[in-house]
């Protein structure tokens, strides 16, 4: 273990070290802006069924990882498999998006047990055990899950878009939210756990939707949930490093960083890189923040910009990822092209 | 002007005075939560044509005067009719919002002259003398436009929804888009400067796509345009305060606070008081930031979070208000309860 740790420059960033140039990786680099993903993708109509098939997602996640010479593959799968697990009926609605039964319009919520529900998602940690065997060396294999809040929003919600319902259930039923997130919290920390088990290196919390909440609010329902989620993964002997990425989060970005037991921190598009440094750790290993529409746009724009991030984020531990999940509508040959100029080759 | 200034506690704040009960006034106060402006509205088909009527627009204003006792009344006009004035169509859809060509389609952008184009608004400048006339005693009001960025997404993507096309424009045209900002600065300065020719006590800009921006975006994009609309106010001989309200803005609003000149910041829901006031000088008024869904649940959430607001922005100046506009769902009746509490009256 200590031997890959030493090999893989993504986990050298993590426990702190700054390399000369930063190890890269990018949100959804398994995905639709690639040809060969859409082409895989067409084949199979459910995608969570796409997502529970370990040769399919495998193949998904190796696709970037032959095009462009990436520091870290990411599992590929949803953060809305653990409501699945859970006994939530999850569905994708073709370019709008993932629906759930929303829990606001319910009663009496119920859920089945964190423990045996996660077990359901054997096929997630077959996929994690088929990507390991199948990496490049020097490659390191990322698992993830949503944040409790996060996945909490689809589940109270039913549906993506503005927040504003389940920022009302957090107001109207603060019990039952808090009893949700706990339930959320014993689930993620055992689906990642068994994400490790099964091989991945380390660890990353997607709190997509940490925008928008009152202070006192995001610390109930981001911050306290994280430190629980962060510690109930410590208790279950998992000591791979967590980046945790509360996408939106502004200024409440501080209190996240200070309390929840986080090792790194992924930094979202509009975060000054000297602002992200000046409230974490020395050693904290800061991820982030290309704009991805610089990958659409390509050009001199993305050089210039791809640039300025690598300056930005100069002096201490650096992973350069996007500030967001990249869009279909970006280019392979754009993408090629950002690498390279981190990678030194343009 | 000085008499009157002295009487308004609204001006009294904007100019660094700490009261001991924050005068109050909160965004969309004339809005669809009130049966009154449904049915007001119901009686013109078309949004512009409702805007720019002048005695609808005036009842508009005094509905939410009438019901509860708020410090400021608000010009009800909207950010668009700059657009419209500059010559380019826009309409709005019923239940999904505005609708503009959208620039980005188009080359060899022309639009009106700014000085010209403004005259093409006078309904507005009528409609800002009226309210004037109309007004209580002790009551402020409040002219406002949107910022010059965010009137320029609308234009550059025709609609709302995410900035992804605006964005990738400034990447791809940055001295188009800069000669639009251009533009908007010139024309929103004259909008502003004859609205407090027509009686406006202050000035509100609304920058409410602040979110999302790299930082050097940021600074081209919303921190210089504000800066030269602020100076060019100035040297149009307003001396009005001006609030500044970049919704999202995160760890940018530092910037926007040190260099461009307004008066006063409007504080979004997710900004921590304490942290809003650590980066503005002493004496700047602060502005927020109740989460607007606290008027739809109501009860005990809506009571304790008021207080909270109060509690967060005490020892220095505050002007009470939403963290972003209410929304139709909210209750008349909450209302009512959080203005009481802030007034001392409940």
């Amino acid at each position: 273990m200590a031997g890959r740790e030493t090999s893989l420059a993504l986990l050298r960033v993590l426990r702190g070290e700054t390399l000369e140039r930063p190890p890269i990786w990018f949100m959804r680099q398994a995905g639709r802006y690639l040809p060969e993903y859409r082409e895989l993708r067409s084949r199979t109509k459910n995608f969570l069924e796409f997502c529970y098939s370990p040769a399919v997602a495998t193949e998904a996640v190796m696709q970037p990882l032959r095009r462009f010479p990436l520091d870290a593959a990411i599992l590929f799968s949803d953060i809305l498999v653990v409501p699945d697990a859970l006994g939530r009926k999850v569905w994708f609605v073709e370019g709008e998006g993932p629906r759930l039964e929303p829990l606001v319009a319910e009663t009496g919520w119920r859920f089945d047990d964190p423990e045996k529900a996660i077990q359901r998602l054997s096929p997630v940690y077959e996929t994690v055990d088929r990507i390991r065997g199948a990496l490049p060396e020097g490659v390191a294999l990322i698992g993830f899950a949503g944040g409790p809040w996060t996945v909490a929003t689809y589940m109270l919600q039913g549906r993506g878009g503005d927040k504003d319902e389940a920022r009302c259930a957090v107001y109207e039923r603060p019990d039952e939210v808090d009893a949700l997130l706990s339930v959320l919290v014993e689930a993620t920390a055992r689906h990642l756990a068994a994400q490790v088990k099964a091989g991945a290196d380390c660890l990353q919390i997607f709190e997509s939707w940490a925008e928008g909440l009152p202070p006192a609010v995001f610390d109930r329902v981001i911050t306290q949930p994280t430190k629980r989620l962060v510690s109930r993964l410590r208790a279950l002997g998992v000591t791979a490093p967590v980046i945790g990425f509360p996408r939106g989060a502004g200024a409440n970005i501080e209190a996240f960083v200070r309390e929840t037991g986080v090792d790194a921190l992924g930094v979202d598009t509009q975060t000054p890189a000297a602002h992200a440094r000046a409230i974490t750790p020395k050693a904290m290993a800061l991820q982030g923040n290309l704009d991805p529409q610089t990958l659409v746009v390509g050009g001199p724009a993305l050089e210039r910009e791809t640039r300025t991030v690598l300056d930005a984020f100069k002096g201490g531990p650096h992973i350069f990822n996007l500030g967001h999940g990249i869009t279909p509508q970006a280019t392979p040959e754009n993408v090629a092209r950002m690498v390279a100029i981190v990678k030194g080759q343009a």
